[in-house]
C-alpha cells in the first residue's frame, strides 16, 4: 500500500480545532488499514509568528514542497493585528500559494439538501444550488508590484497596490474553468470589470480567445463583476462554473458560500500546474471559512469543511477516490440524521460540538 | 421663485426611457407652479459617441459644471463593445465623476414594506432593511496610473491597473460616512482588505484616526471586504452606514441593492466637496441600475429609481425638501395601491409599463 505524504498546517483559531478532527479520521483510516499516511505537521500564520517571528518558516515551505498534499486550516486573528505587515498571519498563506504556484482555487458553493433551510435566501432560490467558483490565486492585486505606502513631501501618505495579469496567467485559469465545466453543466461565466479595468479588458479578450481555440463546445458568458455579485443574490442557480480573478474571486466566493447558509460546510482546493513528467500537481486543501477568533476554544466550530477538504485531497491528489466517496456519504448521513453544529442549526435545534461532529462522521463511515 | 438649473443626461438604453418620466414630472411641477427649472439636456455614453465620437463632449462637461444638479440616467450596451477604450460609454460617466470631483457616492439599500416579499432573501432577514453605502468615487483602481496593456517581448500581453489612495482622500470620505451615521443609527462599518492590500492598511489606519479625532461618538467597526460581502447576505440588518473604496463599493453596493429585491427602486447621489464660499456642492443623481439593454425599448423599465434620484436632487441640491417629501410619499402610495412594474411584481401579479408607473406617481401627488 502506497504511503501518502501529507503536511498538516492547522494554523490559528478554529483551524487547530477542526484539524484535530481530521487527525482523528486519519488515525481511524490507518488503524483500519484503509490507507497509509506519512504525516507531518507544521506551524503557519500567527502560530508560526509566535514561535519563530515569521508567518511560515523555510523549513515548513520545504515540507510543503515535498508533500503529496497539504491540508491547511485557517490563519489570522486580532492577536496579530500589530505584527509587521510582511509577517502578518496571512503572509504565510500567501507565500504557500505563490511559491507552490497554486494558481487555481476551486471553491464549490453547494446547498446540502438537509440544510436548504439554513440559508438566508428563500428555499426555492437556493435549493439544489451547485456552483463552482474558479478563482485565480497567484496573480492580480494580491501580488503585483509596487505594493507600498510612501510618505509624500506634504506629510500625506500614499498607498499603492498593483493589479497585474498576463496572457498566460489568464489562459491557464480559463482552461481549468472550461475543463471543469465539461464534466459539469458545460457553462462558464467569466467575471471582470472590463468597463473600468485594463486587466478586465485583457481578461475578457484572453478568455474569449481560449474559448474559441480550445473549448468551443462549452457555453461561455461574460459578466461584469458587480452585476455578478447581484446575480449571485438574485438567482444563483443561473451559474455553473464562475471564473474570475484573485480579488473578485475572494469577494464573490465569500458571497456565494454564504448563499448556502453553511460556511462551515465548504471545502476548497488550490491546485498547481500538472508536472509533465509525473502527471502530478501540487495541491493545498483548505476550508473556505477563516480562523473565527470569536468562537475559538469553545468547541463550536463545524469540522465538516476541514474534513471535506481532506476528502478532496484523497480524491484529487492521492487517488483514494473510494475513501473520499465514503467520507462524503458519511457527512451526508450525519446531516440526514440531524446532527448539527451551531452554524448549521435551525433556531432551537439541538447542537453538538466540534468533537462530537467528528466522532459522528467516523461512526457513520 | 428661484429657478433651478438642471442638466439631464439620459444616456443609453432604459436611461432614456426612465428620464422621460422625470421630464413629465418636471413639466407637471412647473405647470402647477410648484417649482421653476431651467432645463438643459445633453448626450452621454454611447449616445454621445454615436453623435460626436466622444463619450461626453467638452460642451456637456461645461453644462455639467454650471448646473445646480445633474440628473443622470445610465450608459453602456453591447452596441459599443468595440469602441476604443477611451471613448467607451462608461468613460463619460467616469469623466463626470472625476472632473466634478464627486467623491462621495451615497447608495441606500432600502426594503420598501410593500415589496419585502420580492427579495430573494427571507422576509425576516430583509424586512425593515435600511443601509447606506458610502462609496469613494474618484480614486482607487478606477483612476490610478499606470492603467495599460503592454505587449511584452515574448509576445504576451500584460495588463496593469493601479489602486491608489492618499490620506486626504480617505479622510474626506470617512468624514462623510461618520456625519451621515450621526443622523442615522450612529454606526459605521469600514470595509477593506488590509490583510492583502497596502491601500487597505492605509484605509484602515486613516479611518481609525479620523474617527478618534473627530467622531468618537459614532460606533466604528472594521470589516474585511470579503467577510462584508458574506455578512450582507447572512444578516444585512447588522449594518447602518458602510464606507468603502471605489471598487469594493461597486461590488458591495450592487450586492446590497439586490437584497432589496428591487433594483429598479434605488436612487443614488454623488456629491462633491462643499464650496466654502457658497456652501454649495456639485452633485449628480442617478439610479443604481444600469442601461439594461436586454429590456430596452419594451416599456418594462421601472422609473422609480430615476424619479427617486430626481427627488434626492430636490432635497439635497435645490432645497425643495417639501416637494421631495411629496414625491416620496407618492411613490410609497402607488406601491401600496399595488402598482408594479415587472421588476418588482410577484409571480402572476399584474404589471404596468414605465409610462403608466410615471403617470401613477404624478396622479398620486
Ligand atoms: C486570509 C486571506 C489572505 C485570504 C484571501 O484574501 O485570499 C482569504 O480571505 C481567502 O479567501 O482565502
Ligand atoms: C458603469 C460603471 C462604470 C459604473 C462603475 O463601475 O462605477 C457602475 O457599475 C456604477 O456602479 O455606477
Amino acid at each position: 500500500m502506497a504511503t501518502h505524504k501529507l503536511l498538516l498546517l492547522p494554523g490559528d483559531g478554529i483551524g487547530v480545532e477542526v484539524m484535530q478532527e481530521v487527525k482523528k479520521l486519519i488515525a481511524w483510516l490507518e488503524k483500519r488499514g484503509v490507507a497509509s499516511f506519512a504525516l507531518e505537521e507544521d506551524l503557519v500564520g500567527g502560530a508560526a509568528y509566535d514561535a519563530h517571528k515569521v508567518s511560515i518558516t523555510d523549513a515548513a515551505m520545504a515540507r510543503a514542497n515535498a508533500a503529496d498534499a497539504i491540508i491547511f486550516g485557517a490563519v489570522g486573528g486580532p492577536k496579530w493585528d500589530n505584527v509587521v505587515y510582511e509577517q502578518r498571519p496571512e503572509a504565510g498563506l500567501l507565500r504557500l500559494r505563490k511559491e507552490l504556484d497554486l494558481f487555481a482555487n476551486l471553491r464549490p458553493a453547494i446547498v446540502y439538501p438537509a440544510l436548504a433551510d439554513s440559508s438566508s435566501l428563500k428555499r426555492e432560490i437556493v435549493e439544489g444550488l451547485d456552483i463552482l467558483i474558479v478563482r485565480e490565486l497567484t496573480g492580480g492585486t494580491y501580488f503585483g508590484e509596487p505594493k507600498e505606502i510612501v510618505t509624500l513631501e506634504n506629510g500625506q501618505q500614499r498607498a499603492v497596490d498593483t493589479q497585474v495579469y498576463t496572457t498566460s496567467e489568464i489562459e491557464r485559469i480559463a482552461s481549468v474553468a472550461f475543463e471543469l465545466a465539461r464534466v459539469r453543466k458545460n457553462l462558464v461565466h467569466s467575471a471582470e470589470k472590463r468597463n473600468v479595468m485594463k486587466s478586465g479588458l485583457l481578461w475578457n479578450q484572453v478568455v474569449t480567445r481560449t474559448h474559441a481555440a480550445k473549448f468551443p463546445d462549452v457555453k461561455l458568458e461574460h459578466i461584469l463583476a458587480d452585476n455578478c455579485a447581484m446575480q449571485l443574490v438574485r438567482n444563483p442557480k443561473q451559474f455553473d462554473v464562475l471564473v474570475t480573478d484573485n480579488l473578485f474571486g475572494d469577494i464573490l466566493s465569500d458571497a456565494a458560500s454564504m448563499l448556502t447558509g453553511s460556511l462551515g460546510m465548504l471545502p476548497s482546493a488550490s491546485l498547481g500546474a500538472e508536472d509533465r513528467a509525473t502527471g502530478k500537481r501540487k495541491a493545498m486543501y483548505e476550508p473556505v471559512h477563516g480562523s473565527a477568533p470569536d468562537i475559538t476554544g469553545k468547541g463550536l466550530a463545524n469540522p465538516i469543511a476541514q474534513i471535506g477538504s481532506f476528502g478532496m485531497a484523497l480524491r484529487y491528489s492521492l487517488g483514494l477516490v473510494e475513501v473520499a466517496d465514503a467520507i462524503e456519504r458519511s457527512i451526508a448521513r450525519v446531516l440526514q440524521q440531524g446532527h448539527r453544529t451551531a452554524d448549521i442549526a435551525a433556531l432551537g435545534e439541538k447542537t453538538i460540538s466540534t468533537t462530537e461532529m467528528g466522532d459522528a462522521i467516523i461512526a457513520a463511515l
